[in-house]
């Protein structure tokens, strides 16, 4: 194997296909780069077992030559130095060539690197065949429903099945709805595929291909045991999480007696200030409703005590207090990127509801606390 | 005591005087802001008995008002909780009010919070009085003398003199010593006291006030015990390192028979991209010099070889190898601040040193290590 690419083409791949590489690995092969070249372009492909990156680039790209000079051939190289080095190196073409199977030279100009490699045969096979449902997104929109419901997932191993978006579909109707059990969080949208289908996908390759996808349109393709997420020259295939995803619709009250219209940032603020001395009660602030009364407090025996009154509210509903954890509130009112914010309540102790006066696509459910003072 | 403040102002100071109070500490009064107010205005004290930070506010300043509606007093209050909670306000001024001496109330029109405090009573006595040697610096110039030799000092507590700068001067010639046992960085400067003097200063009050300072002159007053440093309308107190400084001449070659003249940037490029292999190693690397070539090189049994030819030299001496630890010799290169930095050597395993080739004020020693190939 022997190619000379473009540098800054070249990091831009490895450092995608590094996201699925993990710092350490029983299979020492994981730590490598398994690179492909032949007249088809550049293969790379990175894994933990769990999730696989494969991505790619062309011999050339209209005029633009990418790589020149090729023999084909295929190597495990180090992902940690490999990518380490072509970071470093200051030239706009390197040169990667296979000597006697076993030492990989990386050369420009004036640096020449010579790193002990692997045969390409001892990486472990891997499923990378796509198939199940297909559909497709706008990047805009994928975006999107991550970052308004992956943040409410569990980050906890205990129960895997909470670590998933639970992403179901009937008819076009899609649904995807993460919980960590004390808050959810419901996203609905429309999509083209009209078949019946139900899965649970790890929040943490979602998170990551949303990071990585710069392209204007992402496909998913479900099927048992995996998914694929395909954008512009990169494919990411990640194993899904086994289970049954827990029924939520009972954590949705019926009916909220008493209905708070506040403007997003202002309330957050507020309950960031209050919730400073709240530090050793686990972050527990109580929202005091009234009808001519919006007040936040906490309390801590050790420190002290604050309040702050909510100046500008939209209120219907009788006296009522809830404590909460400020956080859960603070990222439910953030995922919901509106300028107001509507919360309704059905009671002290019961599960209360986020919403935004002008997106219904979004539902966020926060279970209360007990209140101590 | 109460007072109404302008809140960006109060918030300055406060963050000024808290890098001096620790996280902990067996006081726990040290915790604490000591305030005070009167006519002459506030003075906010901090300290971890190593260091001690005073920090003063006038009740106008010109035509502005700082302060208002004053009532004389002091108290202690929890750094933590009160820098957080001024922090976070957003009103232009706050109020600050005891009440009963063991609760203190901070509020603006909207926010209210409570804190319990201590009697100012509480805290320990400390010598801040200003005595001994008295040295003006101009800032650049006080700041400069610190980013060259502060990083050579150790970070160790294993000696403790070693983890300060040593400051001596006679008749005005001052010189700032700074060494790790394995590296020396000297500083020299001319000063306005014509005393003769000599101290050991903790090299982290040093850099502390080098990032707090942000007038244009600071005094240092050097007697036996401490050193205080004064600026603006700040203070800062800090105990002294006991102890002989080690005669460092001795680690200084007399004369160097090989002189290599390089560009910094491109050398130290060169090094970090050589060094990137050499990561198991204690980041060491080879320079190989002679008349026509000068090559960095490294190499790891497991990882592999890397080696980069520097394009553009002068050198005068023989053939010659030294191996160094990379991180040593950059830092000293971007010490000397210069376009083109001298490294000049003795010999395989003597020490070498770092110098630019238009400021003679700055030496810099570095000890080489045995090269394993």
């Amino acid at each position: 194997m022997k190619f000379t690419i473009n540098r800054l083409r070249f990091l831009k791949v490895l450092s995608t296909v590094n996201v699925a590489i993990g710092q350490k690995s029983p299979t020492p092969a994981f730590l490598n780069f398994k690179i492909e070249i032949s007249n088809n372009g550049l293969i790379v492909t990175g894994s933990d077992n769990d999730i696989t990156i494969e991505s790619s680039l062309p011999i050339s790209l209209g005029d633009e030559k990418i790589i020149l000079d090729y023999i084909d051939g295929s190597a495990l190289i180090s992902a940690k130095y490999l990518l380490e080095i072509i970071r470093r190196l200051d030239s706009d073409e390197v040169t990667i060539e296979v000597i006697d199977n076993v030492i990989v030279q990386i050369s420009d100009n004036k640096s020449h690197f010579q790193l002990n490699a692997m045969r390409s045969e001892e990486y472990p096979d891997l499923d990378l065949s796509i198939l199940g449902e297909e559909i497709v997104f706008s990047t805009d929109d994928f975006k999107k429903i991550v970052s308004q419901t992956a943040f409410a997932a569990s980050t906890r191993e205990v129960r895997p099945i909470l670590t998933a978006i639970n992403f179901k579909s009937s008819n076009g109707n899609a649904e995807f709805v993460a919980t960590d059990s004390y808050r959810l969080a419901k996203k609905l949208y429309r999509i083209d595929n009209l078949n019946n289908f139900e899965t649970n996908i790890p929040v943490k390759v979602l998170n990551e291909v949303s990071k990585l996808n710069e392209e204007d349109d992402i496909t998913i393709h479900i099927s048992a045991n995996k998914v694929v997420f395909e954008f512009g020259n990169t494919k990411v295939f990640s194993r899904l999480i086994n289970g049954d995803f827990p029924k939520t619709s009972r954590m949705i009250p019926s009916t909220y007696p008493f209905v708070l219209q506040v403007n997003s940032n202002r309330f957050i603020d507020a309950m960031q200030r209050v919730s400073l001395l709240a530090i050793e009660r686990e972050r527990i602030v109580k929202l005091s409703l009234d009808n001519d009364l919006v007040e936040i407090s906490s309390k801590s025996e050790q420190i002290g005590s604050a309040n702050e009154k909510i100046e500008q509210f939209q209120y219907e509903g009788g006296r009522v207090e809830i404590s909460f954890n400020v956080d859960y509130v603070i990222d439910a009112i953030k995922a919901s990127q509106s300028e107001d914010v509507i919360l309704s309540f059905a009671g002290e102790m019961n599960a209360f509801r986020v919403t935004s006066p002008v997106d219904d696509s979004l539902i966020q459910i926060i279970t209360p606390v007990r209140s101590y003072y």
